[in-house]
C-alpha cells in the first residue's frame, strides 16, 4: 500500500515546536515579526501571503505587510529594505519575487542583511547552505523536503537520492541538504539524456522532483518501492492543480509519494514561520 | 591509447593567456600583486609559496609576503587582514591553513573581502560558485579540474560527472562548476556504499577523485573509456608522490587520465595567478 506523504501532518507537527518557541521567546519580551514586502498586487503572492498571515497568527507572530507601487524605484526599494535591516522588532523579511522588470532583483537580494533573510534569497543564506553553516536560512521549500523526510521517518543517510531540477530555489539547496544528512546525491537537469534519467531514477532511493513541469515524470523514468517528493505545482488546463510527477501512473509503484496539492506545498509557511521564530531566537 | 592529461600543457597555456592580461593592465598604470599570508614555517606552505613566487615572476605579477608569528592573536591577524582589504595596491590575498589551533579559522576568512579572495575561502567566493555568480572566485583546485577537462576538448554538456569527495575545497565546487557545464553530477563520498560507488563509477563518463587516500580508487570501481582527474596528493611510505587513483591499473582501462604529480597539482598556482589578473582587472 503506497503510503501518501500528506504535508499537513509535518506541518501541524511543526507549529507545535514553533508555538512552544515563541511563547518563550514572548516570555522574554522578544515578539517573533515577520516583515512581508510585496510590490503590487499579484494574486499569487496574495495568496501566499494570506496563507502566511493565517500561520503567523495561529502561531502569535506578528507580520507587518509592506505593500509598495509596482513601479516603486530601485533606489527607493533599497532604502526600504535598509530600514527593514536596521528595525530591531523586525525579525525576517520576506520579498515576493520574481520583482518587475525594472528592478533589479539581484541587487534587492542582497540588500536583505542574511540574519533577516528567512526565505534563502541572500548570498549569505546560499552560502549557508552550500557550506552547512549557519549563516542565513535555507530556501524554504528545498528546506519542506528534507522536513517531510524527516518527519515520515526516512532517514537519508547512505541512500540515493536523484534531484530532478538544479534550480537555486529548490535543486541545487535540496541536493546540499541531502549531501549534509549523508546520501548519495546525483542531480538531474534538461541537459540530461532521457537515458541518463531513467537510469537515475530507476536506480535511486529517493526522487525530489522540481523540474516545473506539469506530469511529466512517468512511472517508467522510476523503480519500485521509491519515496517521492513531488516539489511542483502546475495549474491544469481544466484548472485543477497537478506535480511534476504523473500521481495516478507512479503511485501504483511508489512506496510513498506527496500529494499535490497538499504536500511540500502545506509545509513551505509553516518552515518560513520556523525561521522567522529562529531569526528572533538568534538575533 | 590512453592519454596523460600533463598539467603542464594546460599551465602554460594559460601562463600565455594572463601573462598578456598582465601586460595590457600594467600598460593602464595596475600592477597586479598577490599577498601571500603565511603563519610560521610549516615546509609545505613554504615549497607552495616558492611555486607560486616563481609563477608570479614569470608572469610580471608582483607577490608581497606577510610572514607572522605562529602565536599571533586572532584579533592581529584579522587587523592585519583588513590592512590587506584595505591596501589598494593589493588585488588577491592567499591565507596559508590550515591556520593554527588558537585561531578561529572561519573568522579569519569572513575577515578577508571576497573581491580579493582568489583561493576560494570566504562565504563570498562559496556562495559565489554555487550561484554561478561573479562574488569572489572559486577554490583554484575545483577550478583546474576544469580548466584541464576544458583545455583538451572534453565537453560536459550532457555528461556524466562522478565527484568523489564532498569537501568545500574540491568536491561541492568542482561539482557545481560540472552542473554549471550541463553535466549530470553524482556526488559520492565516505558514506555511501561499495556497491552505489561501483555503480556509479562505472557509468560516469568522466571522474573526479577527490578523496584524499592514496591509491584508493581501483580499476574495479570504473568503467572503460573514462576520463579520470586525479585530485588526490599523497605520500606513499618510500616518500614518493600518488594520487587518490591506483594509476597504473585504471591506466590500463582509461581513456585520459592525469599524473600524479605532474597534473591537476601542476594547474593549481596558474589559477592563482590567473585569479589575481581578473582580481586586479575588476578593482
Amino acid at each position: 500500500m503506497t503510503k501518501i506523504l500528506k504535508g499537513k501532518s509535518v506541518a501541524n507537527s511543526l507549529m507545535k515546536k514553533i508555538s512552544e518557541k515563541v511563547k518563550e521567546l514572548k516570555a522574554k519580551g522578544v515578539f517573533p515579526t515577520l516583515a512581508i514586502v510585496r510590490l503590487g498586487d499579484n494574486p499569487q503572492d496574495i495568496s501566499y501571503e494570506r496563507g502566511a498571515v493565517k500561520r503567523a497568527f495561529q502561531l502569535g507572530i506578528t507580520v507587518r505587510q509592506f505593500v509598495y507601487d509596482e513601479k516603486i524605484s530601485q533606489g527607493e526599494l533599497i532604502e526600504e529594505i535598509q530600514r527593514l535591516n536596521d528595525d530591531s522588532h523586525i525579525h525576517g523579511v520576506l520579498i515576493f519575487r520574481p520583482l518587475p522588470g525594472h528592478i533589479n532583483e539581484s541587487e534587492i537580494c542582497s540588500a536583505l542583511s542574511p540574519a533577516k533573510d528567512v526565505d534563502g534569497i541572500t548570498s549569505g543564506s546560499m552560502a549557508g547552505v552550500f557550506m552547512d553553516s549557519d549563516i542565513g536560512f535555507p530556501p524554504c521549500t528545498a528546506e519542506a523536503c528534507m522536513e517531510i523526510l524527516d518527519h515520515y521517518g526516512y532517514d537519508l543517510e547512505g541512500k540515493r537520492v536523484l534531484v530532478m531540477g538544479r534550480s537555486l530555489v529548490i535543486g541545487k539547496p535540496a541536493a546540499m541538504m541531502a549531501m549534509r544528512r549523508n546520501a548519495t546525491v546525483s542531480v538531474c537537469h534538461s541537459r540530461t539524456s532521457n537515458e541518463d534519467l531513467r537510469k537515475l531514477g530507476q536506480n535511486a532511493d529517493i526522487v525530489i522532483a522540481a523540474v516545473g513541469k506539469a506530469c511529466m515524470i512517468k512511472s517508467g523514468w522510476l523503480g519500485k518501492g521509491q519515496v517521492i517528493i513531488d516539489v511542483g505545482i502546475n495549474v491544469k488546463e481544466d484548472g485543477s492543480l497537478c506535480g511534476d510527477v504523473d500521481f495516478d501512473e507512479v503511485y501504483e509503484i511508489a512506496s510513498a509519494i506527496t500529494p499535490v496539492p497538499g504536500g511540500v506545498g502545506s509545509v513551505t509557511t509553516a518552515i518560513l514561520m520556523k525561521h522567522v521564530a529562529e531569526a528572533a531566537e538568534k538575533q
